[in-house]
């Protein structure tokens, strides 16, 4: 083509390195999960917003999973605009946000170290307001990003909720499973690179249209929020996310011709689940294309991403895989995905 | 107009008196509330799908804001697909399923219960899986409910939601506010019936549109995901729901001509938060209409309900006008909101 790859497109190829960097500050992983086995939290919260809370979802199946502990997505409005007062003892508080200055993540961290809680804040950016009112801190190391939707910032987010939880319980998520990351993301953009060139009736069903679904469950109802959110930002599209059980109490009636569906496809029980969905979907008339494993080869069309990927990381891979496609299908709908018309990086919110 | 009106319609029309049935059945809310004085909890995990989570959005704030417990929604697979093991000492587990038969929400109860939880279902049928597995049961005294979507049982889940509450904190949620909320749903629905009388253009903004947003935030957040939900069951719409900061956070992009809005306004400072997020949709040519209390008069086009609505109690009337206005623009589009093609009343997911 010739054409300057665009700063999104750029900044998924920065995601490897990242991850990297990330590992490498295992020191400060090291001291939250020291922090965090001393207080032995009973109850995590996690305040975000936007992407992070979409990277909150995966914390939630991580922590519920893996290390067994009760945990919930924060309403900052309860602090922010009702003045709640809660009972923060024994509470994990996750604070996640790229720029750190989100007003009303930073006050509900705020009130619950006040109130007793253990407050871990995870940030992209260096020295920022929700750095300071935490306990601890923890860095993402993307960089700059430049580019109005995030991307490399997101994947960093579950790469830092990854390692702490892998530093707690490393006989669960061992330690040599994350540093295989890196290079299976690499192949990962390599084999999506490669069939995107392939896959002109696939891109162009999500570029004529104006609604779509994307499904998924568990592990991965994150990566359908964070995709679907991403088709929106870059494309305008009305994409609803949903868990398959969720979409069938209701939702399915939206599925139909001209709607295209998109499936983020672990192998696995879960994988199973996803197909339900997607015949449903072309039951009704709609297209469905799968974002997989290994098991997803058996759909001709789809995208079926190589290596093992444990469903547990798979998050990491399967938005780096649906991050290229979607900035291909913006490229497709002649939108420019680094500037959509209207929006800002940074978004303060009360 | 002659027609007879449609199930949803008719069962719309029951919710004053079904709210009636659950205050006079106050010895059971009460036999709730002095288990839960006495069990303590710490922490509070809820579990629905579908219409009965965002009955489970509204108890989160409720409870948040009013009795000061941190509070969650558990995300069943956890449990069903992962078979993760929770440590439930010290959470009050509230399951909601207007069947009580999902078994993913029996199931995640059982799990709870057997893992030191005090566990409370909240059905509307009798004898279910779901009250079996719990250590108490409350009812929606809602009687049957034969159009498929949900209307009498949502509001019957929040108003035993309030009903406890208010039985744990009569200081802040008063029991005479609540015996007051059967008369002002029926002057809401008396209102709202009056205004769709000469709505004709608000609702054909809806009935011809195929993606439409629903914006709110704090306790009326769950009035905007059920009244979404509606729209899409009832009418095939790609509504969006959103709280008023997740909008700013990228899909106010979303906004312009062919996508109506809704915003969901209770007076007072959320209802500021409303009005900047439809002037950006206007701003984007989008429509908006209001639905909201004594300030929203001020809109010429708004439904402005009437009487006193204390925010805490104001998504039973919301979602009462709410209903109506969606059952209305669903016939104004040719189609039977009783029974949408392809769906079920009762879900079971694992």
């Amino acid at each position: 083509m010739g054409a300057e790859p665009t700063l999104m497109r750029r900044e998924i190829g920065e995601i490897p390195a990242t991850v990297e960097r990330i590992l490498a500050g295992s020191a400060d992983i090291d001291a939250v999960a020291t922090a965090v086995r001393r207080f032995q939290p009973r109850w995590v919260t996690i305040a975000a917003r936007g992407t992070s809370d979409h990277a909150a979802v995966y914390a939630q199946y991580l922590i519920e999973h893996q290390l067994g502990i009760p945990t919930g997505l924060a309403k900052p409005s309860v602090t922010t605009i009702y003045e709640g007062q809660l009972d923060w003892q024994g509470v994990l508080v996750l604070a996640i946000s790229q720029s750190g200055r989100s007003p009303d993540i930073v006050a509900v961290t705020a009130a619950a170290r006040k109130g007793g809680a253990l407050t871990v804040a995870i940030t992209n950016e260096d020295d920022t307001p929700l750095a300071a009112a935490a306990d601890l801190a923890l860095r993402c190391h993307a960089g700059p990003e430049l580019a109005v939707p995030a991307t490399k910032t997101y994947v960093a987010d579950l790469a830092v909720l990854a390692a702490v939880v892998g530093a707690l319980r490393p006989d669960r998520l061992p330690r040599g499973e994350l540093e295989g990351m890196p290079a299976s993301l690499r192949a990962v953009e390599a084999a999506t690179d490669a069939w995107l060139d392939g896959a002109a009736a696939q891109l162009d069903a999500f570029a004529s249209a104006d609604r779509a679904l994307v499904v998924s469950r568990g592990y991965n109802l994150a990566t359908a929020l964070e995709l679907s959110l991403k088709l929106k930002e870059t494309c305008g599209l009305f994409a609803e996310p949903y868990s398959t059980a969720d979409f069938a109490h209701g939702p399915l009636i939206l599925a139909g011709p001209g709607v295209p569906a998109l499936g983020i496809r672990p192998d696995g029980a879960v994988g199973a689940l996803v197909d339900q969905a997607m015949d449903t979907i072309e039951g009704r008339g709609g297209s469905a294309l799968r974002i997989g494993g290994r098991e997803a080869s058996r759909w001709r069309d789809a995208l079926a991403l190589p290596g093992d990927l444990p469903e547990t990381l798979s998050p990491l891979a399967f938005a780096v895989a649906g991050q290229l496609v979607v900035e291909s299908v913006a490229r497709r709908r002649g939108l420019d995905p680094d500037a959509p018309p209207g929006l800002n990086k940074v978004t303060l919110t009360r």
